[in-house]
């Protein structure tokens, strides 16, 4: 059975030595001293491990049922929820007067962090019911918050986001779902929507669907999608529940993996609903969303690799096998522990450097949507609105990747139920699927966010590289092993920037076609950054005299994997994007 | 539900137009025409496409089940033996005098192929009979020839390879499996082996067990280990089966993956058997076959890819979602096929590419096995002994990655059961680990392979790569697509061979640091070369005057992308295997 236990060490170090919170100028920030966090994350900590973490392969074994359109969560979901719900962690970052706690939303991802590492599909319920909340306090009427936010920050209701249909996915303006006006002011809204999360469970009194559909007089396309909230029961006047609206659940998927989630058929049999936001702007509507439900998803790829690592670690400290060619390390023992050797060292490295790098990036884009939500701060938001696409990418599928390194490092071990290993590889292989997949994330940045504003965030960005190591390079220790490296990949990321502008005006698809490994280098070349971040701020606190020193030399030691051995990607992925569309487009569809 | 077609035209064009296969010196070659092979694999692609893979989903959902000590396979799995037995393919490339065909090894992998693609769980119940009977008849007696042969040939029995135990896989020195010598001459077995595939099955008759222990007076270590040959059931002197032997299936893994395999917990206790070869000497009769059955599993790396390659490109040419950026191309549809965007066939590419380069190498590594053991030819013996860690490891990676790309070129339909590409990655996941982990793989090459007999076999391999180019660098489309790139990629390969020379003469943890890299980056180039061999192949076809243009053109420009896109991974490599052994040793195992 594999273990969980919260890294509260490495987010503290994040959040104060790296990020240095408490001293920021974000309103709400100032709070957030070593000891308010350390709390928080200690509470969250222990629900996480246990609460959740017990429940994950329980999730995954028994799966969701639906019976007579009822949807059953595994054993113990529906006390777990209720524990979360009471300890005020379902709306800990939404605002006081919708009913939540008014905490940062950097807090809200650090507690997110233990939550999804501990049971990714049971947060699953949690984040998207985060999710429709987010967009009903931002588009809906003072009435629909009052109505809807408190029940859902309180975990008395869940909420649910409907978009794809099954013809449409990517290409929501092939949309069927109606939504005819009504004389008092409402919808009736018909139509299937699939792969709907959460979209019917136990776990609560009412669901908050929030579902997009067309009007009969609406535009063609994307112009004419609006959005509605549709409740399973519909809300009467004093808040109670009122009747059953006309809508169900028509299935459920069986899928790789997160088999503790409901994925459903919901099908809307001239529901009732009313319009949230302007009419035909429902696109925009979920756009505003979209930063922060990405950045979940990108969480949820380190998260993963998390778990997957520590299980990983443990197994090479346990496991006898061979001996260290350098010396015999465990002589009383009948072989030393796989971690003497250079391969699995190797594997471990990889997983620990990209998970320690991942979790920085994503603090990091929470600060930043704290500080474009909180202050206003426009260059945040194009900051954040950059690289989202990037985290979400890049952290998705290298997570991924990291739940199979770690499932390697378990050799026979990893393949089997027993040991747990093959579930975050099923779990973690969604994330680089849904909120658009990842080939969608490239083409959202390279397509839409590289060029926004006359690309003021790319160069924003590599202002920002070119500050950081301007101001450090008298620090020879940091140079050498960070500072130097940051700046070949810079450059590289810079290198491919202008191949996009000089040979993308000619022909776009010489841009399109390195979409996917644009969006790589600028990961490595971002996660590089967060390194070198790290690293000088490890090196100021052994400076300090912090009393922790082995803590943060191997945060230094870790970062210097990194920058030697995963940073020289960017290379390849600058020499295939230069390659053009040529290679890809040569073919025939014909002829594939 | 998936589909499989079997890639007969694929097979014909490397085993004629690039291998040449009829006008070789290898005995019994000669009469392996273009009209023998294609009879030979129509055959095996009805079987494959009818038979095997309408039971691949079946396979996956049912499961085995043990009950009472006796394993049942998943419905028609038992017919579908019955019916490959009868056909005779279960002894294709074995000696007659032994009751087989014999057809070359190459021809065995070809069909063997269609059979993977279609069904790689099932086929594995096949490839393990033939590697028990393969040491049989390597090292076995007259005696134990005729006994067990015949049998496992004409499919009434089957045979299992039995080597790790709880605490050992990878270091069989611990090994704690005991055989006592009795005055028959027989041995009485005991003790626990694990992770028996078809360890116990209800297809046979009869179980031909295989099975490494010590016997009592054995040295210590690896060198301590004998193999014997353990019937489920006792062999009379006529052939029929006589008593149960005392040895028992304990239970059955539960897996994440090719579940229609039984891998099985084998317990015996003081069952009978016999040496195989010499005493303390089974680790070299299991070494024997060792070549064979990496290229087995190297082969199942590629053919998953294949048979998710098909699926993906045909939901890729089905889908409709989003418009051709160049210009409509599906002007009567709601939207074009996902197939014209540029980062679609980016991913549909790889797949392609690494497939179709994939198959060449197992097909020329097929080739040197039968140039091996039919000519006694040395060279070849040491080539295929260098390349078999690089086919294993490095295709066995990619067949899995490949299996990914697909199923993401579904998007969510990828993620569920329905659509079956979630089942291609869970099954291809074990070839990663089975048969030595890819890890070990690596360390095989660059430990042991390397610098054998002074690195005889890698000064070959790059005079044949520089004999190939030097032949064709008049070839004006050959290279500049592919000569040249090819260059560069030897020449990293080069680099990274004399790395390990200096540095790891020095510290052999230099070397051990960068094995994986090796692997990969020799396996790259390996493929590149392939890749070449085929381009030129192709323009020969075309230059006389083929009829089916298309395909050769197509393998022309499927080759270029690879050369372009695939191959400038070598660079990174080497820098990687260049980092050298610090960053992977600085951090102690503590401070992980």
């Amino acid at each position: 059975m594999p273990t969980y236990t919260p890294p509260t060490k490495d987010q503290q170090f994040l959040l104060h030595d790296v990020l240095k919170i408490s001293e920021s100028d974000i309103p709400g920030y100032d709070e957030l001293d070593r000891d308010f966090t350390a709390a928080v994350l200690e509470e969250a900590g222990k629900i996480a491990a246990n609460v959740l973490q017990p429940l994950n392969t329980v999730g995954d074994t028994e799966g969701c049922t639906l019976e007579n359109g009822v949807v059953r969560t595994p054993t113990g979901f529906k006390a777990a929820w209720d524990e979360m719900a009471q300890g005020g962690w379902m709306g800990l970052d939404a605002a006081p007067e919708n009913g939540g706690q008014g905490m940062p939303h950097l807090v809200n991802t650090a507690t997110g962090e233990l939550f999804s590492s501990a049971n990714m599909a049971f947060q699953m319920y949690v984040g998207l019911s985060h999710g429709a909340a987010s967009a009903l306090a931002v588009h809906g009427t003072d009435a629909q918050k009052q109505t809807y936010l408190p029940p859902i920050y309180d975990g008395r209701w869940s909420g649910t986001m409907n978009l794809t249909e099954p013809h449409c996915g990517t290409d929501l303006g092939l949309m069927r779902t109606k939504a005819e006006p009504q004389d008092d002011g409402s919808y009736k809204v018909t139509g299937q929507k699939i792969w709907i999360s959460g979209g019917e469970n136990d776990l609560v009194e009412n669901i908050v669907h929030l579902v997009l559909a067309k009007t009969p007089d609406a535009p063609e396309g994307i112009k004419g999608v609006s959005l509605f909230v549709v409740p399973k029961f519909l809300v009467k006047d004093d808040g109670t529940l009122g009747e059953r609206n006309s809508l169900s659940c028509g299935g459920l998927e069986e899928k790789m993996g997160i088999h503790g989630n409901a994925t459903c058929v919901m099908n809307y049999d001239g529901a009732t609903g009313w319009l949230v936001g302007d009419l035909h702007k429902g696109m925009r509507a979920m756009f505003t969303m979209m930063n922060e439900a990405r950045l979940a998803v990108a969480l949820q790829g380190y998260t993963q690799g998390e778990v997957a690592y520590q299980n990983a670690l443990g197994f090479a400290r346990d496991r006898l096998q061979g001996r260290d060619v350098t010396g015999t390390q465990n002589p009383d023992g009948p072989a030393d522990p796989i971690i003497v050797h250079p391969d699995v060292r190797r594997n471990l490295l990889d997983q620990k450097s990209i998970t320690e790098g991942g979790r920085a990036l994503v603090y990091w884009g929470a600060q930043m949507i704290d500080r474009s939500q909180r202050m206003n701060d426009e260059d945040a938001e194009e900051m954040i609105s950059l690289l989202i696409p990037v985290m979400k990418g890049f952290l998705t599928d290298k997570g991924f990747e990291t739940t199979v390194l770690a499932q390697q490092t378990l050799g026979g071990s990893g393949f089997t139920k027993e040991w747990g290993l093959e579930q975050f590889v099923r779990d973690a292989r969604i994330a680089m699927i849904y909120e658009g997949t990842n080939g969608i994330q490239s083409l959202d940045l390279v397509g839409r966010k590289l060029p926004s504003n006359g690309g003021k965030a790319i160069m924003a960005f590599f202002e920002m590289v070119r500050t950081f190591i301007k101001e450090n390079e008298d620090n020879q220790a940091l140079k050498e092993g960070f500072l130097d490296p940051l700046k070949t990949a810079s450059k590289d990321l810079q290198a491919a920037g202008m191949y996009f502008m000089q040979e993308g005006m000619k022909n776009p698809l010489n841009a399109l076609s390195g979409s996917y490994d644009f969006m790589h280098l600028f990961g490595h070349t971002v996660v590089g950054l967060m390194w070198a971040q790290m690293a000088k701020a490890a090196m100021e606190a052994l400076d300090s005299g912090a009393s922790d020193k082995e803590f943060y030399e191997t945060k230094i030691t870790t970062g210097r994997y990194y920058m030697a051995r995963q940073l020289p990607m960017t290379a390849t992925h600058l020499v295939r994007i230069q390659s053009g569309a040529e290679p890809v487009m040569a073919l025939d569809a014909a002829n594939f």
